[in-house]
């Protein structure tokens, strides 16, 4: 089975030009064939307030109504995800920038109205990605670069977590190849001490999940990071990384942040 | 040699909503391989006028400063076209939207400042347009949809325009598929008498052509349209096309608007 790295960057990269920069210097060197997914970062919520667009809260949660729709759209598809695949291509990586709507490759649903009505917000797992039509792109020697925006098969985009995408990619994509999943974020990985950057643990075992999780080592918003990440290796990702954007390179000798396998 | 439809849209259709749709259900319905390019239409403008973006003009023209070029990113390659996307999909049409820069597929060069910079706008000509990754992706049944941005190869994003866009594309893929070219602009083509939507000219081969200069026939911002026509079947294009875009469906009689060949 080829290998294939579905990697995912955050806000604190994209708003970064120098990280970025050095991000997508360390993507392209990667060897084998790869899917970037990027999350959002600050240009859109500034965009929102210059065009008096207010980000709206209902019981602490983010809606997405639909002059936020067009905010994000505009930045996530247009402004960050068009300048990266720009980027990208200057330094030698076969870019191409995609939502979920292109080529149907996810197809996700509106979350449906219980509590709150989330407004215009992707729900998917796995079988929302177009397995085919994606490994078509890779095989023609293209890098899928995803921003978090899918769509509903009926015109309507839709705002959707960028983690979860990867997930569900990755998954989607473990029936063609051995996949890894790549979570890059603020810290190095999972630390034992928070305020440590030493204190890494470099690789939890799925059985070693619950142990940790009672030792306090894992808590917050970690528990469900985490959860996350062995759900996607229950359903066929061979492993998961969470680490550091900058510490990428390391991956080729398995060195990067916190390792989580079966 | 397979057929290959390169349809070129402006502005006229995009900023009516039910012109759109009806014209995204024509094309959804157009038989064959097919790429879809589309101009920009007065969102962006709006949008400008909205941040404080003035529309710069030097000695008339239009210039693509690093604001206005944000702007047009936004509104191009996020807001319309991924809503293009999404409404093709939901009609059954597979479209991917693309900027120049995905894939490589259209790279421009910055125009180079003679008499006037016109800042971020790219020149282009059929060897800008990558036929070895667009075959691929017609190959893999999608239907692309370029918006009319392009990319210098070197990070940057340029400005382009949309009729040039199609005309490189049509006559760069006429070595792989027998290509038509069709303008979908106001007039029902070229027109006897401005004023008489009746006295269309149904068919100019380029003979003919200076012929129907001196009788006035072809006038004013007609004529570079139809010069630039011909340079494409000249370079390779079987026929051009030039129509209204509510008459679309008439293409499959041959009777649609006025029809250029050799």
């Amino acid at each position: 089975m080829k290998k294939l790295s579905v990697i995912k960057i955050g806000g604190n990269v994209i708003d970064n030009s120098e990280k970025l920069h050095q991000f997508l210097l360390d993507f392209t060197a990667l060897p084998g064939d790869k899917i970037l997914i990027h999350g959002g970062g600050k240009i859109a919520t500034e965009l929102g307030v210059t065009l008096g667009v207010e980000a709206k809260m209902v019981e602490g949660r983010r809606i997405t109504d639909i002059e936020t729709l067009r905010v994000v759209t505009m930045v996530y598809a247009g402004l960050i995800n068009k300048n990266m695949v720009a980027q990208l291509q200057a330094k030698g990586c076969n870019a191409i920038g995609l939502t979920g709507a292109d080529g149907n490759l996810i197809k996700a649903v509106k979350r449906p109205v219980k509590d709150i009505d989330y407004g215009y917000v992707g729900d998917l797992d796995a079988s929302s990605v177009s397995t085919e039509t994606l490994s078509s792109l890779l095989n023609a020697g293209l890098v899928p670069v995803f921003c978090a925006i899918t769509h509903d098969g009926d015109a309507q985009l839709l705002n959707t977590n960028a983690d979860t995408i990867a997930a569900a990619v990755a998954v989607a994509m473990s029936s063609l190849y051995e996949t890894s999943l790549i979570y890059c974020f603020e810290k190095r990985g999972v630390l034992r001490d928070v305020d440590d950057e030493n204190s890494l643990v470099t690789e939890i075992r799925m059985e070693q999940f619950d142990a940790l999780k009672e030792e306090g080592v894992v808590s917050g918003g970690m528990i469900p990071k985490l959860h996350n990440a062995f759900e996607a290796i229950k359903s066929g990702v061979s492993a998961v990384y969470i680490g550091k954007a900058d510490e990428l390179p390391q991956i080729n000798g398995s060195n990067f942040g916190t390792r989580l396998i079966k």
